[in-house]
């Protein structure tokens, strides 16, 4: 056989072994450094090749692909995004990753990406909570209890101290779920039965619905001054949660505008609305929350950087081995220009098999 | 445990069991299957998504995404290309692809795509040749005898009724490698010191060479009346291997302009110079070869419908699981809504296991 060089086979994390780390290290955790991960990529965005998704759009959902690079090592994901999966006992969405070297061009990480995309999901959310909302919020609203809601609630407590939360989903079993699941994590759940009543006393909403449609799940009545606004759950064409007149008295920050004005909840403006870019909120370069009346959206769509991130943390926390199996995957003859041998060597190795 | 839906094992199909499949069912019958199902795939052009591939370029190489769909099934391939790879006793060209479910946007089958790119690359030109070349053609000179020459020449073998093949390399160990691999395979094969000395006799050429450069390999006194040539080996924006006064007086053949007209040998031509598309000549829109004179070129640089084409093609072969591993990538909770909960059933799955 050839022997393979360490590079042909290529570390790879199940979703079992994504399980494990989670454990292992404690979801508060993961959360936590994921948000500084990200906040640290965002601080040298300029470092970085950037480029819209590529999709792949369908009458029943989408695929999309989303690369970026640093220079140095080069992150894309594999996401799709299929609302109708639901009713077959499918997930809406679904991921997987890898990690290259720039240098080689030799994939380094093949993982499981549908946890650790709810993972950096919530720890961006959190990281730029951290950065707009008022200092002092403890309370945030919670609409939509899906499958993002659990991960969403534990990186707003693990990253901006938020100790309370209230909930609302048009379906209540979906509230009751994330309650029960959240059970012991020191965190104080309380379900609602409408928007109205989940946004009583909250200095913080995170709208994470799932229809893709143009949905008003806030309406400008129930937005009081000083609030921030995380919107996840808009993020491609065709698909808003908040009311046109909400964003056009807010102040907009935004992941990468190029991307944003396609897919997040101001596909709704003129596409020359200002937005204020995160990163440069993050770096010092443009003012954040200047005041406390101030309302505050983050128009969040996820962006290939964060899940660039994700994969450079991912690489940190298996880089013992422990929770990563290895995969045949690149070819790998001893001599680079004798593809070809192998087929002949193999071909020798079944004879002798046989 | 969750217990994983079928869905969420995706199948693998690793290097070794890449080359038992090859082994197997024999390099010419995957060569001569998989150039039909091209083919065929290449004369339903309409029905495809095509877009051009997304490349991150650094100093050293390349690393490119190259997604498509026909509305049912979507392939993409992660390929770099990194000439200085050799010297550090790595493969220039790696691959790894993906073919998922267009409906559920869930992956169905991830495997190696280094030899299977080998393999359709060296498919498509035979497909073309079939197509392009005069029908009486027994003679083919092979510039370049790296990785991919082999492939290039069981291809037109198996698939043009190619019998004697001349080869040129600057570098005559690459020669003598290439002759001494296709030992035993019924083709006849003569070393050549030089390209003139190559293409004597030749109806047919195929120019495969890999440096990323602006470079000459054939000119325009070696290309003689009726010579069909395949230029595999431009195949990147400053790598080009034919003198423009070629294409100048040749009748250009390619897979999608748009990519062509970046990436192929065409880049040294006005961006308006006619060109024709493959699959209008393979579904009888389009005139291929009308004299027998005529100078044909197939500016190839590799497209991913081939790669799609290659994937249905391996689906097929390994639809019976002996050849594919099972690998634990989709996050699949029994109730979808539910992801938060396997981190929940994992920690109490761990407690009992301590």
């Amino acid at each position: 056989m050839d022997t393979p060089s360490d590079k042909a086979l290529v570390p790879f994390v199940s979703v079992e072994n994504m399980l494990a780390l989670i454990y292992e290290h404690g979801i508060g955790t993961c959360l936590a450094e994921l948000a500084d991960m990200i906040e640290a990529d965002f601080k040298r965005w300029p470092d970085f090749d950037k480029t819209p998704r590529v999709a792949s759009h369908s009458k029943l959902g989408v695929i999309e692909l989303m690369p970026t690079s640093d220079g140095a090592d080069y992150a894309f994901k594999f996401v799709n995004g299929h609302p109708s999966n639901t009713k077959a006992g499918l997930q809406t969405v679904t991921a997987f990753g890898v990690l290259a070297s720039v240098e080689t061009g030799y994939p380094e990480l093949f993982s499981e990406m549908t946890l650790l995309t709810a993972l950096r999901t919530a720890a961006t959310s959190a990281m730029v909570t951290r950065a707009l909302a008022p200092k002092s919020a403890k309370t945030a609203a919670i609409i939509g209890n899906g499958a993002q809601s659990e991960f969403q609630i534990l990186g707003l407590a693990a990253v901006c101290g938020i100790t309370d939360f209230r909930l609302f989903d048009i379906e209540p079993s979906a509230t009751g779920r994330c309650i029960a699941n959240l059970e012991g994590q020191n965190v104080n759940l309380t379900a609602c039965t409408s928007t109205e009543e989940a946004m009583e006393g909250a200095e913080v909403v995170t709208t994470c619905t799932a229809d893709k449609s143009y949905q008003t799940i806030l309406t400008d009545n129930l937005v009081g001054a000083g609030l921030h606004i995380n919107a996840i759950g808009g993020d491609c064409p065709g698909k808003t949660e908040l009311h046109r007149d909400i964003l056009m008295r807010s102040d907009i920050f935004v992941e990468y505008p190029e991307q944003t004005r396609i897919e997040g909840d101001i596909q709704q403006l003129d596409p020359d609305h200002p937005v204020t870019e995160l990163w440069q909120v993050l770096n010092g370069t443009r003012s954040g929350r200047t005041s406390a009346d101030q309302v505050t959206v983050f128009d969040g769509v996820g962006f290939a950087i964060e899940d660039f991130s994700a994969m450079r943390w991912l690489r940190e926390k298996v880089a013992d081995g422990a929770l990563t199996e290895l995969l045949d995957l690149i070819a790998d003859p001893d001599d680079p220009r004798d593809l070809f041998g192998m087929t002949k060597r193999y071909a020798i190795r079944a004879g002798k098999a046989a």
